[in-house]
């Protein structure tokens, strides 16, 4: 590979992507663009623009914007359509951030004539493939520049020294070592490492940032509804919402009844398991509303098709192949499954659960004349129920023949 | 078919059974062998057999057993293995009890001379199918008698009409109608119909049987330990307990802390939604164990490979396909993954929640070595990752490539 | 199920559905509607006119339509886009045709204000499932009479006493019984029962009809081309043709070098074995193409996760579920992946065989520059597999290293 | 990694290896031990042995083995008995080789106390990663060396360079380039690269090594019967034979009929397309009849659960996870569906294709009495499948009337 010309570097305006910033600029003496995403982490942006111009970043290649909606719209809600969850309990929160921040990279690539990207992400970690891929997938050509694979930064002294050499302001409380390792967005926050590498070690509450504990939030339920159109969510208590004020305010119910903590060891990617803590308040609330609503508007076929590739689709979006065909086509057929999935969910959100207590739909298959236990005017045969029976157990029957048969 | 000349009745003592059982007598005039088990339901067994004394059931034709150890050993554990959950929240507490039952009923007619079995399940539901399907894989000879699919006692007053012409006895609370219907095993309490008919409205608290309200849960959490052994469980807070016992004793930490509780619409096998109220303290509570575990045990090659197969194997179990050559399959699939799910959870309980909040083993494969943020002495060369991620991206590139090339 | 006052009946102006037609009138006293289909089955239609107008069909009520266009543009081409097969060898001929059938019943039943449809297929085969499971998808209120699951014609004589007291002609050849039964259209000609029915015997020559015996086929190979666009066969040897064309070129080039003859047993929805010969000439031909074009324009990704879905995909066609959600669901998975599927390939026919022997395309993703033995200038860096290797194998020696330690 | 001591190579005695061979004695200074094995590719091991010892390697060091049974017995017939066939046509021949290879290799570097193994496998294909893998998931300590990534004897020029300053001898024929590379052993012989790398051009003649032109083949078709016991072939004729002498004999059948021919574009595991010419004569008439000795033992729900993971098994075996707990877990679901797949198929072989034309078996649940279509005494009362349809339709029945309710 040869050396980059211009780079845009993922830039959150802290320690770390500082360091790399001014690294860039040294080791390769090229141009750097700054991108800077408001993705709902709970920061302000504007110091990240300061501390860029204070690096030397013209203020033409410093880019700030706010994509929370983008992320809602176009990752976050598709995802949910799936019910995607990884390894039976992680909602995906990181995973599903990478490619929009790496469609962004490109894109600003392009229109700024770049050859080169660059972010903060480890060589041990899921992140790397997830930014890789998605830029690869997008701009083959692209170079992607991975410091933390090729600098010799290794150790946290040697970082500091790095930054003092290079004027590169170290707040206060990063002179020590953080305790654990924090991502956030408008989905989740995680947690991981140092304190938290024990997976039999209970995870000290200072860890937790999004959510209160279950043990402080209320003592008396709240409900609240949610309406889904298609399969998003469009409004809460009947107040028509957008995606991302829906996923902002369910993530203010979550954190108050203490929903979405989870304590993880998980595979990654790359080979090895680790242990993660998860807060995703509003997500753990939309996914059982969306099921909820899902039971009386899809019928069996659909969702247990959609139930058995789950597992693969939520594999590939943990593993960066969110632009690949395959998940475009997983895409599609859980799309296609949406079509009815409109209606509205009561939820009861109490000290760390949110469950469904009611949900009704003008597109509901339920049919209480089908099912009640009453006399039902002749909608069912039951007599019907001993042909289905019978034709069904045909199979094991011969199988119940031949082995006696061949046994004896 | 011809009619039967004996029967063994799966009887629980109850005033539909006893209908049935004379039922059988009148409508056929064949002996009645009558079948009553304890899969923990909570009930005595002891009323079933004066009951059927009385409706003149000859001493050696009544069978009344106690199977919960067999039920959860062969039936529960295994099942439990497949972390097997039902459209995504069903824990097949119904479901995983049909089969045994119906495998007693064909051993006692294989034992006793018996040409046919009955039991008491509508034509409506699932648990018909279930029964039937189980009877006929182990004994494709047999007759099934189903009562419901062909009487004509269609309405409650008619079903009393027919208690009081044949002297059965009727409890006081059964001459109105029950407010819903009420299905109960070790692993699960289910209640339908009637007052539930509606999904869109709450269910009321008196619905719920086998656990506390979680308002009314203790206001501190309890945390316990549960060990394992080749995926199943194995002791308690270090106690080594067989595994009813066990299932038993969680059943009561899931009760006094409100775990388990689901409302749930779901799709029956014959076609038509449904609505149950479902309680699986114990349950709830060794599925997140058993995730806990195998986060540590199983590599992501097995564990997902257990995950994309698994709604297909919980489908099987719900449709009544116990004892089918695809099951047997699956299992086999299954049990090979369990080898090393050996070691050790801790869970905290709360408030109808159980977290998993630790976990050790002497088989984990979690390596702090190669994941930890410190210097890892070499286990781990983050520079590996980078041709890990050329390689995936490959594929990825030369679609980019590809696809740019055609639409231009 | 009320009497039906006014019946479509799907008629061939065979002696059966003759037999059905006379039955249906003097059964019910309804009013029946013919509907005859030229599905490519190779048999003149006018007769069948005649026929119903001898019968009392009124001329209005005589719907006689070539649908072969329709068959295959909307039936068979998309089937062929997944590569569907059904327990591993069989195209599906006879099942792909029946959904298109009960969807022109249906639309004529709609258009002339008819309460029922009627057809020929037994009780013991799939055609019934698949005729009535596609009529009730479409009209949920429609009844469907299947005579030969209610009358009492069940034997060959007391067909024939029928139609003598009914004054329907019977032709000569059909006062003998069959050695086998028929059924064809422009994907597939199958014949089953009869002579057929042991499995271990080879079927007689005299069964096949649509292929030359391989042993008469040319000495010679031939080539052809054929042409693909989206996923679909759009012209051979350069010529651009309709679907319905194409499929009868594909036949006469397959009947000629004896191709696609099946000797076949299979597993029927309702719980049987049956054994059938099926000749499916063009459709061999086209499913080798298909998969010669997608072998360099589809990427493994895609590919693979066609191929994993294909089976559920393939059963839900053969036990008649094409108008259902899942189908639905898979074909636009399906249709997702067809986008690029646009080629050329080259086909050897000899003797029974039909191979690809080349193929090219636009939409190639085949890389010369990456996969040559010779220099690649730099496309591929070798080295970059040896981090693939051992981010890949690191979950298999942390296996291998808790294997051991455990073990010992 | 440190530098190997002792190296055990996979040798052929050819060219390549032989380089290699030296190359790893003046590059590392290490010990060499040479393993040769038969795999049936149909070549004298002895020359391996002589050439060995003229480079030096100390008797003690050369093994030489006839591994066919193993291969055949451990490798290729459990692999047949899930019908494994890689992107819908090619049935793995190379790939199921590897890891039998790598297994000595590591069994020798144990008994010798070797710390290093090495394989003359290139960079850019699939048998690296399928040697590695292996290698790691036996021996996670084991360093694997592999000359093609690592040196820079990029060209046949500076190959054949340090063969003469190194006194290897060059055989007169691979002083020219080789028109393209072959891979053989007793399942298969696959041709690729050079005069094949344009997947637009057919395979000259002189590529086909191991069958006949089907052109040449005899004009008169040949009918053998092959036996099964468990799934595994164990007879062909009656006469029962080893397992690598069943697929010798069955390999001389196909040579003779020219079957077992494909000319194929695959995605290797690394990213890229290659184009492949196969021939697996034997291995194309056991698929066939392991098919047709199915057809007849396995029900239903056995064959589409198999057919469904089929793809993933596949898949894994071509990327090289022969030794991963996901195969192993695979293999006890296949291997459990074998325990009747016991009988005999009858074949017919003519000009490149081998049909099944006959099946029979004390094991088969193909019931006459129920498919026929004569009167059959009752076995199967069609009107079951009234009830069988309605219930089946039922969902879709309701989707149909929620669909029209909600449109209008």
């Amino acid at each position: 590979m040869s050396a980059p010309k211009k780079v845009v570097l993922a830039y959150s305006g802290g320690l770390d992507t500082s360091i790399i910033l001014k690294w860039l600029q040294t080791e390769y003496g090229c141009e750097v663009i700054t991108f800077t995403a408001d993705l709902g982490q709970g920061e302000e942006l504007e110091p990240a623009r300061q501390k860029a111009e204070l690096l030397g970043i013209k203020p033409e290649n410093i880019y700030i914007e706010d994509i929370r909606e983008e992320f809602v719209r176009d990752f976050v809600f598709p995802m949910f359509r799936a019910n995607a969850v990884y390894e039976g309990l992680y909602l995906l929160g990181t995973s599903i951030a990478r490619p929009l921040i790496s469609k962004r990279l490109i894109e600003i690539a392009e229109e700024t004539g770049a050859d080169a990207v660059s972010h903060g992400a480890t060589g041990k970690g899921n992140d790397q493939v997830r930014f890789e891929l998605s830029a690869y997938a997008l701009s083959p050509e692209i170079k992607v520049i991975a410091p933390w694979r090729e600098w010799d930064l290794s150790s946290r002294t040697k970082l500091l020294e790095f930054a003092e050499a290079n004027q590169i302001p170290i707040a206060k409380d990063k002179r020590g070592e953080a305790p654990f390792s924090v991502d956030a967005n408008l989905l989740h926050t995680s947690s991981e490492g140092k304190v938290l590498e024990d997976p039999a070690e209970m995870a000290p509450d200072y860890v937790y940032q999004r959510t209160v504990n279950p043990e402080d939030a209320p003592d008396t339920p709240e409900f609240i509804e949610i309406t889904f159109e298609k399969g998003d969510a469009v409004a809460i208590n009947g107040e028509a919402l957008s995606p991302a004020t829906i996923l902002t305010q369910l993530n203010e119910y979550g954190r108050k009844h203490g929903i979405g903590r989870l304590d993880f060891v998980e595979n990654r990617f790359v080979g090895m398991k680790s242990r993660g803590i998860y807060e995703t308040p509003g997500g753990d609330i939309l996914l059982e509303a969306h099921r909820g609503i899902e039971q009386i508007t899809l019928d069996s076929g659909a969702g247990h098709l959609k139930d058995s590739i789950m597992p693969r689709y939520a594999e590939l979006i943990y593993n960066g192949f969110w632009f690949s065909p395959e998940r475009e086509m997983l895409q599609a057929l859980i799309d296609e499954s949406q079509k009815h999935v409109t209606g509205t969910v009561r939820l009861k959100l109490y000290k760390g659960s949110a469950k469904t207590v009611g949900r009704w739909s003008d597109h509901s298959l339920y049919s209480e004349a089908h099912v009640t236990f009453e006399e039902d005017a002749g909608a069912y045969d039951q007599k019907d129920a001993a042909g289905f029976i019978q034709l069904n157990a045909l199979r094991l029957k011969l199988l119940a023949v031949r082995n006696k048969r061949v046994k004896s």
